[in-house]
């Protein structure tokens, strides 16, 4: 079944201790495109501005990514600058130029209202909720955020969150937005919101996946050679959302979520091993079977 | 098979977001042994001041721990002073008297010297290798240390390093040790150095456990509750050593590292539900097998 994301696209100029890029091509719909495009059908909404390379675009569309929700609007693509020290969790903001993507307001096509999966990607909470409201019955919706939306929006983006059946954080928001510092406890709050599940995203130290009755904790590949980060929470979400759109078979069960968040990890780890998406975009299905059985050779033990 | 543990012993007061306590007994070495004894009986040395508690060295006698090693001198007991905040992984000291254990200069009984498995807690490097010195070869030897020995002595500590088979230090120490911000690196250079495993205790991350050809990742127990984070990685020590030493069988396999690593993560994820060791001396053996059953439905996956 295929699945749509709402993101945005991106320039990114990143200093990391292992090198400098300028103005290559980011952005977490980008990220989220690429990697659920290995698992399943992928319809992107975002918006680039004139300055964004054709062959880019025409690259998502020579893989299974719809790119007729893709707006190319007058003016300048979004623009982020950063930097990473060695502690690679932490992401430091240098400029923001939102450009084109300031008046970001997509309207679905027609043909994208009744995608069964939806990944709400890290943009405005009123956004998010405008998405929702033009989508039919989606069968599953996960959602990203953000520590500028918990503050700056938290009446839109609790509106939001209610609705959804999977909120994607990191350690540090979960605990902004629920007030709780113990992950569980907050993960608990969440979930008495609305949502059935929360992903709690620890760079560097894996994931934390909460549901009402169960708990399931996957490391991130220890890599000797880590370039970038950016982008691996997104493709973490491509990964996890792109296997179960794309997976045969009945209701989702726990052991689904399981290998999807097992897939996301896989498909990130290789993200990281490169900078923008060099890595993430050259990759094959061996390639990802070989990094889950590594992963699982990583977690493995018998009681 | 028997396990014998030198370490400190110690009165500890801690205040922590949840709680503070006035002198409460702790050390490495006795949280260590409390954890191993559910496992394999324990032979202990330190030293005690004339202050401390009969009571608890007969309550530790009374278990599977041998305490001949274990010297009562004139003087008062080590003493740590220390607090946490919400981030349980970074313990402050407020101050550290170090009492009875300033003279620290283990004679080991003549019993001792041919025990087979070996911990040399966090002591001085030079008292580490005076303890290897009097032992006939032991079969398993693994090493603890600290950033104030990493600075202060880092000869000793090399050379004691090179001689056992297990390193088990905090991601900030291999750091400071290598000189390798990456993990896997640091690990293998240890490796290089003669220890055949390296084990990187990442407090509510879990544990990273890398030897020349496999990797295991384990996590820490997501609790809803963690009191006090002290002594946690002695507790995993001893329940890791413990499940070694307590096991019975040929040669040590992989997995039965894997196995050690998981024994050492359940009995410390009860160790910090309570201060001091006042949850970790009340286990059931059925506590533990009920806890590593948590710890399989936590991490398992199948692809």
């Amino acid at each position: 079944m295929s699945l749509l994301v709402v993101g945005s696209m991106a320039f990114d100029s990143i200093r990391s201790p292992f090198g400098e890029v300028e103005k290559v091509v980011g952005g977490s719909a980008t990220y989220f495109s690429l990697a659920a495009s290995y698992l399943a059908p992928v319809r992107l909404v975002s918006v680039v501005g004139a300055d964004f390379p054709p062959a880019v675009i025409r690259m998502l569309g020579s893989r299974s990514i719809d790119t007729r929700g893709l707006t190319v609007a007058e003016g300048k693509t979004f623009h982020w600058k950063g930097f990473y020290e060695y502690d690679l969790n932490t992401a430091h903001t240098v400029t923001t130029e939102l450009n084109v993507f300031r008046d970001f307001a997509p309207v679905l096509p027609e043909e994208y209202r009744d995608t069964p999966y939806v990944f709400l990607g890290n943009i405005a909470p009123s956004l998010q909720l405008d998405i929702l409201r033009q989508m039919r019955r989606p069968k599953l919706v996960a959602l990203d955020t953000m520590n500028y939306w918990i503050e700056s929006s938290p009446g839109p983006l609790r509106e939001v969150i209610d609705k959804v059946d999977i909120l994607m954080v990191n350690e540090g928001e979960i605990r902004m937005l629920t007030g709780e510092y113990n992950l569980v406890k907050g993960a608990r709050k969440v979930i008495g919101w609305g949502p059935s599940r929360v992903v709690i995203k620890r760079g560097e130290y894996g994931v934390l996946h909460l549901s009402d009755g169960t708990m399931f904790a996957a490391p991130a590949y220890p890599l000797e050679t880590i370039f970038d980060p950016t982008g691996a929470g997104d493709s973490f979400a491509g990964g996890f959302m792109g296997y179960l759109a794309g997976r045969k078979g009945g209701d989702l069960a726990d052991s689904d979520f399981r290998l999807a968040t097992m897939y996301g990890s896989a498909i990130a780890s290789f993200t990281v091993e490169a900078f923008s998406t060099e890595r993430l975009q050259n990759l094959t299905p061996e390639d990802i079977a070989e990094r889950l059985g590594s992963f699982l050779a990583l977690t493995e033990f018998r009681v």
